[in-house]
């Protein structure tokens, strides 16, 4: 049975001031459950239907459906949801492609970046104070998992910047063709903010500007989603 | 004002079946009914808070806050709302390259893509008839204006693919590295549905078979969102 003060606890993760005073966040769903309980997270509370893992006795809660719905935090709940605890996140040695965002607001961009890091083999990926926050229950359950295989690191963007000495890419419409571009895999790349793109601080301490090219038709001064273009300039970076 | 009838009108035409019968789809924002407006796409009502575009007097609804909070598809209701008619939509000739999408579910997804296309020059993009309706408000609303430069045609895709002289590509894990193959531009290029990817039936008629190399890690067998995975493989097409 799921205990009133449970169901306060887990809703109340849904914002960052108590995922951080309870150093708890929220998984839902069997497979991003599993590859949390296979990596070195740490598992708080684990509400399920059934006893479909082995965790410890304590540490296990039978949460009937109704109950499920209550705490969940999608449309359609799945039969588990656990709490995880928001671990100290380190950079690991940046001598390979590292990403930075800078100020990315929308939860389901971050957690396709964080899945795209996954894929593409970044290990670290550097966040602006002001991105969101990657413990939301809505990163959580875009990142399918990937969030157990890609540091994410929230620091002063600028100071994290002028600390290294690596070439740092930066993503503007008026950038250097991508394609035409001999890329440095030691590298930081960064990209903006949905709507205004990198901060005109962060743009100084940018040493290579780079942009995919238009192929259209179209007159309208459109971009490309942050999340579509991360995509393209990983890809970029990594193909031989 | 905006009469009961047109609230029961527009709130009915988040459902495809109603769309159909009347026609219309709904689009918000100024950005988004400006590209429809400059665009062949004709207009049917437009409900905005002032009289922001030129259009005549019978097109046009004065509509206070509160009637577009009632009549909105958004969280956060624009201060326009327009009603246009849903076209004939013909495939232009096929000379270049053609997106083709077998059963894509997502709103998010379809919108992505058809603003990929407009990026990449892509004329048509054919969709299986299980394939989310183009004019669903969210897509609408995630292509910003994309829809107006891309023919998005729904069509029997198996029908379409045989009847058709040009090199299929299809993306599948085990397809050969998209990054060594020599890709014709003159080619459909299909992309399949977000948990199951291509169906069997079309799997069948793919010439070529393509996927993007993993780099990472992860020993879970993962795979890009079709959005993202979308992006990288016209770049692909496109890159000189």
């Amino acid at each position: 049975m799921v205990s009133k003060s449970q169901i306060k606890l887990i809703t109340s993760l849904a914002q960052k001031k108590y995922r951080q005073k309870n150093g708890l966040f929220v998984a839902e769903g069997i497979k991003v459950i599993r590859e949390l309980l296979n990596s070195d997270f740490q598992l708080e509370k684990l509400f399920a239907s059934e006893a479909i893992f082995d965790v410890s006795e304590d540490q296990f809660i039978l949460a009937e459906e109704r109950e499920l719905k209550k705490i969940s935090f999608l449309k359609t709940p799945q039969t588990a949801l656990a709490l995880f605890k928001i671990p100290q996140q380190k950079l690991e040695v940046l001598d390979d492609l590292t990403l930075a965002l800078d100020g990315v607001r929308d939860p389901g961009n971050l957690g396709t970046i964080i899945r795209l890091c996954d894929w593409f083999g970044v290990k670290n990926l550097v966040c602006s104070q002001d991105t969101v926050d990657c413990f939301n229950p809505k990163v959580i359950q875009s990142t399918m998992g990937s969030i157990t295989r890609v540091n994410v690191v929230y620091k002063n963007l600028s100071e994290f910047l002028q600390s290294q000495d690596l070439v740092s890419y930066g993503t503007f419409m008026e950038g250097e063709n991508v394609y035409q571009k001999t890329l440095q895999q030691k590298a930081v790349l960064v990209m903006g903010n949905e709507a205004n793109g990198i901060t005109s601080e962060i743009e100084q301490l940018i040493s290579e500007k780079i942009s995919i090219p238009q192929f259209g038709q179209s007159q309208e001064t459109e971009s490309l989603n942050v999340a579509t273009a991360t995509a393209i300039f990983l890809s970029e970076f990594r193909r031989k």
